[in-house]
Formats: structure tokens, sequence, C-alpha cells
């Protein structure tokens, strides 16, 4: 994607302060971080959102998240904690439309966290939810 | 772990509204939804957090994610993105210590979303951090 400033990061036509570099991975910087370490990892291969992502380019992203955030831990950082976070489509916020996970180091009081109104639904209307999702995955959920 | 709440659900023995059972991965609707649909993707194997979670576990979590994420948007729930989070560790938020990925339906005014006081750190500040992990990492990231 010509116009897309991830696939410039990857194509090395773009500054970035990489941390990952592998095969079909790249995680660096994000360059406004939520926290101190704040890092992006995006697969190489260009896809908008998750319906677009191989699934094993997908496993990939995670796995190097996962290892990233155990790093970081050991790190000269200060991390007592690490989210990870994804935004798939302009209604969950995402911005670049390029799949990136978002890795982010966590201390006490640091400003980062999410934001609900959770709710306590019903046995009976959970159950009838998690229907409707099994209905749209095609199969019973086995 | 006899006392986590997430293998008696694994185990059958705690009531959990499932979406998918597969070979090493539950997911089940959250019993607090930040939004209508919110459920988690959970390892069947016990991991207190990532860095006891199998990163092949790992990777079968996130393709489960992946792929309710994409059914979600056909379903009959009202999604139009979605949003994957997890939390490692206390000061990142966890509560319960069974490796979790949470799938977040979204739609506009859902009243879900991250809070953060984002930073511009110079590039000079952004590669010194990227040093940092990338040391952690045990590597110079290649």
């Amino acid at each position: 994607m010509s116009d897309c400033i991830f696939c410039a990061i990857v194509a090395g036509t773009a500054p970035a302060s990489v941390v990952l570099d592998e095969s079909d991975v790249l995680a660096f910087m994000d360059i406004r971080p939520f926290t101190p370490g704040h890092l992006l990892v995006v697969p190489k291969r260009h896809a908008s959102g998750l319906a677009q992502l191989d699934p094993e380019d997908g496993a990939k992203v995670f796995a190097a998240g996962q290892r990233i955030a155990t790093a970081l831990r050991s790190s000269a950082l200060p991390v007592d904690g690490v989210n990870l976070f994804l935004a798939d489509g302009v209604a969950a916020g995402q911005e670049v439309f390029h799949v990136h996970l978002h890795v982010v180091p966590r201390t006490a009081r640091d400003g980062f966290g999410v934001r609900a109104n959770a709710q306590s639904p019903t046995r009976t209307v959970l159950d009838g939810t998690a229907d409707a999702i099994r209905s749209a995955l095609g199969s019973d959920g086995a």
C-alpha cells in the first residue's frame, strides 16, 4: 500500500525506532506513546483490519507481542504490568489502517486505562448473546 | 489450579455462556461486559500471565479472538468495530490470574475506550527506549 505509513516503515522509507525485526513482523516505538515504552507490533504484509489479516500473520504478531511484553519486565524501563490493545475499525478507535497491536508498559498511576460502563446481564441474556455469536461463527462452537 | 474460576469454567464446574470450544482454547461471555457481546478467550491450560503462557497457546488464543472478531461483524449484534484487550499484571488491571483476551464489540458512543496522556518524545528518546527494549530481548532485534 503506497499510502500506508506502516508499509513505509516496513519498507524502510519512513523513520522508526525498531525494537524487533522478524521475517513477517516488525515492532517499533509508537511516536505518540500512552506510556514510556509503548510500541506497536505490525505484520509486514499489509492488512487493513482483522478480517483481511492472514491468521498466521496474526499469530506471529501476538507471539511477538507476548515475547516483548515479557522482555519489558526485565528491561531497564519501569514496568509493573503490560496491556496489549488492538483497535479494529473506526468505531474501535483504529486510526492507521494497517493492523497493529499496541504493547503498553504499565506502572501505578501512569494515567492509562480503559473506561467502560460495565453491565451485569442475566445468564439468560448472556446465553442469548453467546447463541448469536456462535451462529455467526457458522458452527455450534465445538 | 483448583481456585481458578477460569479453570473451573474450562472443567465445566462453573457456569459460562460458551461461544467457542476448541481443543486448547475456550471463549465465553464476560459476566461484566463493557459492551453487549464482550467475551473472553482463554487458554484451557492454566497460565497466570504472559510470561507463563505457552507461546503456542498464545497464538491459538489470538487466532480465536481474530476469528470471533470477524464473526461478530456479521452477527445479529450491533458491531461497527472490535477492540482486543489483554491485561498482564495488577498494574495493568488484571483481576483474574488466568490469561484472558477481551474481545469487545464496539459501536459509536458505547462508552468504552482508552484514556491516556499521550506524549510526543523526540526521536532520540524513542531510539533510546527502543535500545533498552532490544537489550532486554537479548538480541539486536534482527
